[in-house]
């Protein structure tokens, strides 16, 4: 079978032609239908994740998979309801099951867990194995597009997280207004659940090129701002003509940069929010006195949770989410990485197999 | 100046014409524009809330009001930004500001509190007395219509308090059932709030008429049952073919009758809850082992707040909001309460005054 | 081995000699030390649970277990630490893995869970089975006492997490009251916990025996109230002489009859919330006003999850926790049954095995 | 009278003997009997709040205010309850009233309110001034000692504050470590809030200074670091050796200093939060990746309003707290500022009144 290949750091993916692997007992064997490209593809083979998430070369990235069965291991229960062929994604998030983490169903935060894609081999490869117990079955949709549900596991659900925690933390509703940045793969999403979990918010896409901001407007953001090149004060005189204020109640970050997040910290209201899943820069600096005595919040949020999963799922299955694919080829899976690199791509690129 | 009074309870009002209240230091003296007709209306003449919120007689109930500034008591201060003419509505829960509620915000919490129409004269009058500090002003809105903005004090902001409820305890969203229980003045807006706040859970009005369930419809309702004379398996074999569950997450009780309640209880699925804000019955009784096992929640919701009330009007401004009034004059106010005491007005009755 | 078991509703318990069980692969054989009697194991017998929690007989009981592995099923892998002769305690609640309340972690809600001692057959044996991710290891203290140790998994961690609702719905705190109603296996803790978690609350114990009022007392409470046979009113006449007020923030309900449930529904202060853990009534009755227009709330609370043990486990280790045991003899079983149905035990029955 | 009044920043305050001011309609006039001193007092002279709360010179400071009623203004009410002598405190946040804030009931967040002592005149003077409706009387305590409650308005209850939103977003707890940073006037109540609100948490003194150490112990702490000059790994190594683990769960930062903001952000386990309530630096500092990957969380808390206040008053009462009070005179002011500046004051210095 074909697999794009990190063999060293900061160098292409090699296509390697490599056997077929075997399931282990609990394990499926996926034929890959589709598996979506993520900024942190990008970030993986630039060596970003090293110290927090090491893997051993050569390596298949790739964690935003669906694919069909096609293969059970020799112990995979019947009650798993799997049969071969069975068209699944794969929840990406592999935990140990023995912490506390694990035991509330946050497996993505599991400090001995294994995030595919990040350390077992990924989906760039026409084949992959996966846990029986992290594959969750969409054989009753026949229709369904596995390019629309492959991003959904991760660029669908890591968005909807965070924005949820700002609905958790009262941070949205009628006359707030909340900002998504970065209207990327996640970006994409993340506007779309702003209004979706908004309670009537305002909502204001934050990007850098025109063409970012249109899929913002068409995902149902109220109103959008180029902030390239823009002074702190010069988007605030932009949000005041817009909305009526200067200041925001909430922002997602999809982006992660310290432009972003120094834009992001600035504007905030008081009692404001600022939940990041955007991974671009290393540090995020916060105004303190600002923060402390407007009592703002900063949360991390990460990727999701199979519960996550099944309600962007559930959202999927009501036609409420737009999906922004861009399709690619294996072949062609270097090109994209620099693309996603540089930020150029608009949507989602995902590699769809035959 | 006219005013609608209780003489005696379980009687007709009577149309008294009686001298315009002189505003204390304090009050602003109101020329009455709007004001909604409320189902307590009818239960405040019947005595329903004899005990709990007593009354002088002969008193003047209305409690949703909207009217222009007629008169400045002598110590309502220039900050308040309130002039001659301007439109306003009237906060109606004024509570006496030193308790832990009143300073939370929750002033139709508060022990020694007042609610105007119960205890205070209300707005069945064409002039009435309001605290200053309980106004807010509508003037920068010139198109508004008081009589949509009359109901929006109680059967607008009580749906929605009982709605944010149901989202704070984490029961709506994506993969979610919620059901609204009669469809009424206070239901009709309680749908819209599950659409706006359910983050994408199916929405199902529950009535007793098909008219009221055609509001349903028209304000967002996935779903409508018709649930006059049915069985709990009757009306769970509805909604298993509606929804493909036969339980539901949450269940906003906008009737309170003895048997809306006890359907609703009957189908909360674990780790459901019921919202309560109507005010019919007695009692409510819910099964014991199946709460308990199932995690199940029972919230009262009383009315709003200041802020509750400024987020409707966030949304009302917005466009967000349906309004379904059914205008009617002061001269035919009988007429109309025992029109709500058999449940048979649709939408919000308010008297509308020239 | 000998095992105490129902073949007859309303009937005693047989004690038989049966053959000791094989495990199954993922299970584990636990030779028992120690297993809690709980009222519901006499509900059981009852016929209490015959609808909800079906069994097949004969069925031995026994939900409250700690024992030492005594032989490793096929498939146990050597990451869970298992090792014969380990001291365990057992997670009672054995959720199907799939639904959003295993993901959640609280397979004690699963819908096609299994409950140790309400389907399997339990701890009221010399031997039993669990499956080995449901068993906790508490080898590493080597003086640990079983008897102390096995009540944890019920009656230890049942008023835990009610307690934890009370306090995660802000109900607790300085300048407040909460109650424990019935200080038998469970308020015993309870007490405990309103004083752990209570952050400075004032706590008073409910119990009808002098015996009962004194453990509350020794287990910390500030206050006790003997209610039997007592009305609301002298109820109050009593709080209000020992707390200054005649209503309270929160009841965690230990006992769940009717007279309970009753009293603590009618002495909720405004924003009070009763927790419901105790299980001896069928239908909870509140009174419908008073819980709108004071936004009370009626939580339902089941036994209790993974993390829930692990953190009652923390604080025994902390020696924060005392302990009410009366030990008894698999012999002498059907006595301590009808001690417990009278609700005569004070503390909790624990059969003690060699 | 006497007051000391800042004419010039970075200049000691001098001590003017200027007249008595008259309330107006709605004023009380004090006798003031004590008031803290706060780190935040040496900042406002040094320039430190110049830009976020501007005063006009010459300006008395000190807002943690005891006083005696010594005359009322013309409008207020008999309903406030206040007579000539009266012991009072002073709620030191005065909002405008109108704000979704001031609608919350947190006035210390109000974009137009007031700050005493960093506005309005403060309490370094012999009379002050405040509204009558930010008082709170302590008249049915004859015992108390003004030099205790001066502290609790601010000292008191701004770590408070910051607590309950750690224990709000659920950091505390059984199995949990709180670590509290900075045992001088705020970290001193800190650590026992960390004990009343920790539910079981094991609590960790951080300081510089063994005598500041010894108090963290004296107030409950379980177990103290000296972090004087040591790094990041050592301070883990001390806790590892302390509690079994290197990391925490949640941080109580009464510093703010860039070393303790740093180290708290460091030591943070997955899902641990960091309350910041210490405000010596100008900006925090946050690793990206770790806070994100592991959904750490960053809170602003700022003093505390009058619920607060009240349950502050009411741990006090039930004798839940230890003061730790360094009286002083108003005539030995400026060595005391200077202290406060060093962090040379072990406890809370309070200017102590005839």
């Amino acid at each position: 079978m074909l697999a794009a290949r990190i063999h060293e750091f900061n160098q292409p993916l090699r296509i390697d032609d490599i056997p077929i692997p075997q399931p282990q007992p609990n394990q499926v064997l996926l034929k890959v239908a589709a598996t979506g490209m993520c900024r942190s593809d990008y970030q993986l083979l630039d060596g970003y994740f090293c110290a927090g998430l090491p893997v051993e070369l050569p390596f298949t990235p790739g964690h935003e998979i669906c694919g069909h069965v096609a293969a059970l291991g020799s112990e995979v229960p019947d009650e798993s309801g799997l049969r071969d062929g069975d068209l699944v994604i794969v929840n990406p998030n592999w935990g140990d099951g023995t912490c506390r983490q694990c035991h509330e169903g946050n497996e993505q935060l599991c400090g001995n867990g294994q995030l595919v894609g990040f350390g077992p081999n990924g989906g760039f490869a026409e084949y992959m194995l996966a846990p029986y117990d992290h594959l969750i079955s969409v054989a009753d949709q026949p229709d369904v597009t596995p390019a629309y549900l492959a991003p959904l596991t991760d660029a669908g659900i890591t968005p909807y997280r965070g924005m949820k925690k700002l609905l958790a933390a009262g941070k949205l509703g009628a006359d707030r207004t909340v900002v998504v940045t970065g209207i990327g793969g996640l970006g994409s999403y993340g506007i779309q659940y702003a209004k979706l979990l908004g309670g009537g918010s305002t909502v204001v896409g934050f990007a850098r090129s025109a063409e970012k901001l249109s899929v913002a407007t068409e995902n149902g953001a109220d109103h959008t701002v180029n902030v390239r090149d823009k002074s702190v004060d010069a988007v605030q005189d932009e949000l005041e003509q817009l909305t009526g204020r200067r200041t925001v109640d909430a922002v997602l970050d999809c982006a992660g940069s310290p432009e972003s997040l120094g834009l992001g910290a600035s504007i905030l209201a008081t009692e404001g929010a600022l939940a990041q899943v955007g991974l671009m820069g290393e540090r995020v600096e916060l105004p303190l006195f600002p923060f402390v005595s407007g009592e703002k919040s900063y949360f991390g949020s990460f990727w999701g949770n199979h519960n996550d999963l099944i309600e962007v799922l559930a959202l999927a299955r009501r036609g409420a989410i737009k999906h922004h694919v861009v399709p690619t080829r294996l072949a062609d899976i270097n090109d994209t990485l620099e693309a996603l690199g540089r930020g150029d791509i608009v949507g989602r690129a995902v590699v769809v197999f035959d």
